[in-house]
Parts: C-alpha cells; sequence; structure tokens
C-alpha cells in the first residue's frame, strides 16, 4: 500500500494497455479520470503497457503508451481494459506478474468489459463478485469457476476491487470512483464538464 | 459528392485530429462507428492529422493518426472533434482548407464539443443551426454571430451538418448517425455491442 494523504488517497492513476485493447473501455475512464485531476488537482493519469511502443486497439486505433512495466510509476489505482486482446494477455505471464504485483499495492483494482479475465488470471479476482460484458459471461464463468458472476449490474464492487459491464460501462464505473474517492460533488463536477447526460437515441433493449 | 451505392452511401469515414483534440470527443464516435463497421460492413475508419506523426490530445493521450492530408482516402463522413486546441486550429490555413474541401464531398459533415468552431471556420458551418459544449456556447455565438447557436440538445441536425454537445455527446450523436444511414436495427446492434445502458452515478444536473 502506497503512502498517500488521508485528504488524496489516488494520485496516480495507471490504465493498462495491450495489443487489441478496446478504444472506449479505457479511453472513457481515462477522460473521466483527467477531466476528474483538474476537479481534485494533484492527480495524474498514465498508460501502462508491456512495451512502450505504439499499440494498435481493437478496432484499430494506434496510441502510444506512457510507461512500461520497468518505468511506471507507483500506481493507487490500476484499470485494466477488456478487448479481444485480453485472451492473448490471459497467456502473458510478464503481464498477469505485473498485474498481480501492481495491483497488490494499489488502493483501487479496477477493470471494463473483459478486463475482468485479467483480473482473474492474474489473482485479484479470485474468488470474488464481478461482472463483464453481456456476451461473456458464460465465458468469465467458465473461465473463473470460483467467482461469483453477475450479469445485470453497470458495475459490481467487491472490496477494493470494482469490474464494470462491457466498453461504454467504464464511463460510469469512473464517476463512480471519482465520487467514493474523492466525493460526489467532484465526480458531479466531472460529469458536467464532460456533459455526461446521456441519450441513447435509437431505444436499444441493451 | 463521392459515388457509393445508395445502399451504402458512407463507405470511409474520417475523423479528423490535431495537438490538444480532446480525448472521449473522437475516441466515442470512433468506437460507435467501428462497432458499427463490423454490423454492417464495408465501412472503414481512420484518423487523419495534418501529419502522420504521433500527436498529443488536451488529457495527455498520445494516438498515431493512419493518414496525413495528402494521403487520406475520399471521405464519406467527416468528424471533427473538439478540445482546447480548436482554438489554435481556428487560425490554421491549411486545417482550414483541408477540412472545406473535404466535407464539400462529403455525405455527412459532424462535429463534437468545439469542432463546431472549426466547422464553421472552415466554411461549412456558416450560417447553419449548430450546437457546441454547454461552456462555449457563448463563444461560439460570438465567433459565429451568422450561425444560430442552440444550447440544450444533445445533437442539431441542419442539412447534412451534425454538430453535437460536449465531449460525451459524440457518442449519442454519431449512434444516430448510424441509424439515419444504415438503419436503427443496426444502430442498435452496435449499441448493445457497446452495452451502451448509461447510469450516470451521482446525479448531476449536467
Amino acid at each position: 500500500m502506497s503512502e498517500r494523504s488521508p485528504r488524496n488517497p489516488v494520485q496516480q492513476i495507471g490504465i493498462l494497455v495491450f495489443p487489441d485493447a478496446e478504444e472506449l473501455d479505457f479511453v472513457g475512464p481515462w477522460e473521466v479520470f483527467a477531466m476528474a485531476a483538474a476537479v481534485v488537482g494533484d492527480l495524474r493519469v498514465a498508460l501502462v503497457a508491456e512495451r512502450a511502443e505504439p499499440l494498435r486497439c481493437a478496432k484499430g486505433l494506434r496510441v502510444l503508451p506512457d510507461h512500461d512495466f520497468a518505468t511506471a510509476p507507483a500506481l493507487d489505482l490500476v484499470l485494466v481494459p477488456g478487448g479481444q486482446g485480453t485472451r492473448a494477455e490471459a497467456e502473458n505471464p510478464r503481464l498477469l506478474e505485473w498485474l498481480a504485483r501492481t495491483a497488490a499495492r494499489c488502493t483501487w483494482v479496477a477493470s471494463v468489459c473483459t478486463g475482468s479475465l485479467l483480473l482473474h488470471a492474474a489473482g485479484p479476482g479470485r474468488g470474488k463478485r464481478m461482472t463483464t460484458h453481456w456476451a461473456f459471461v458464460e465465458e468469465l464463468r467458465r473461465r473463473a469457476p470460483d467467482a461469483a458472476i453477475v450479469a445485470g449490474p453497470r458495475y459490481v464492487r467487491d472490496g477494493n476491487l470494482v469490474t464494470a459491464a462491457g466498453v461504454s460501462a467504464g464511463i460510469d464505473m469512473a464517476l463512480w470512483l471519482v465520487g467514493e474517492i474523492w466525493s460526489p460533488e467532484a465526480a458531479r463536477a466531472t460529469q458536467r464538464a464532460i456533459q455526461y447526460d446521456p441519450a441513447p437515441p435509437w431505444t436499444a433493449e441493451v
């Protein structure tokens, strides 16, 4: 556990990225946390990857990580996105070892979508209550038979572990974390700054 | 106007990026359009910038554009995000000239947040009904006195021009465009794929 002021227990957020991570899974929370930093101050957000080289996301967007595993700063909150790449990374011992070691020192551990597969494979999700993208609930139940996989909620908290449903659910979870870590007022100011007053236009039954 | 099948009038979407573009302004629509491509087929989405070099967004995320202005494919839909960088780009004749020329050949022209400043500066927004981020409505009214700037709606359509409110509103607008261009069923399938069933947790008055 890092040493932080009790008035600001989270000063450094790290978002793990890897090839074929799903774009909105991590850019939604990135935007929320980075906007929250403008509200609460003394908060940094960084992309961390196995290698500090450009990587191609699941839908083709190419991003540059800020740090590799060796040079990443100490994190207070680690967030793991989902995407097709989670299947390969679930077999990547270097990534799982970094995630296990990093999560053990974090105040909060979070995932979006199929990022929960990685949190389980790395250890922090073992035996926990978690969620994931609606289309991958059964896959997660098979891969994580010791965990309680909940379908339906936008995000699920179990201790310091918070897992969100698919893709866009990371925005709601990140706002919840801002309210829980700093204050509801900070979360509301962040929500206003990103004008998050959603109005899905085509009435899908999601 | 490009020559496209009437059954699929949009085959190539281009999202303009520039230094200090706001991250979620363009990654929200990127995710929606790229997921829609998996539903409707025969659709590509690319990031276009003045130079095909890594650029730093408004909150620090670094992305790699797919094309520069010289090598970009013909576009059927161009989308302009907002962000602090729009103020410098509104004085960039190369960008404005590219945007004017490109928009004139597009079936649809769209912006998110303060991207509407650029659509006005480049020409396509002149005399049109538009919106922007709630905090920049007055600034846009000063910069675009010939346009009708509407505050309140999530997005505003005027002919083939569609402008969205701040940051997260680009997700709703992109879904609307998918429904309008292809079908409401395609938009609903896209919405389900990104599990867009938003539930803002802290009840801000946005």
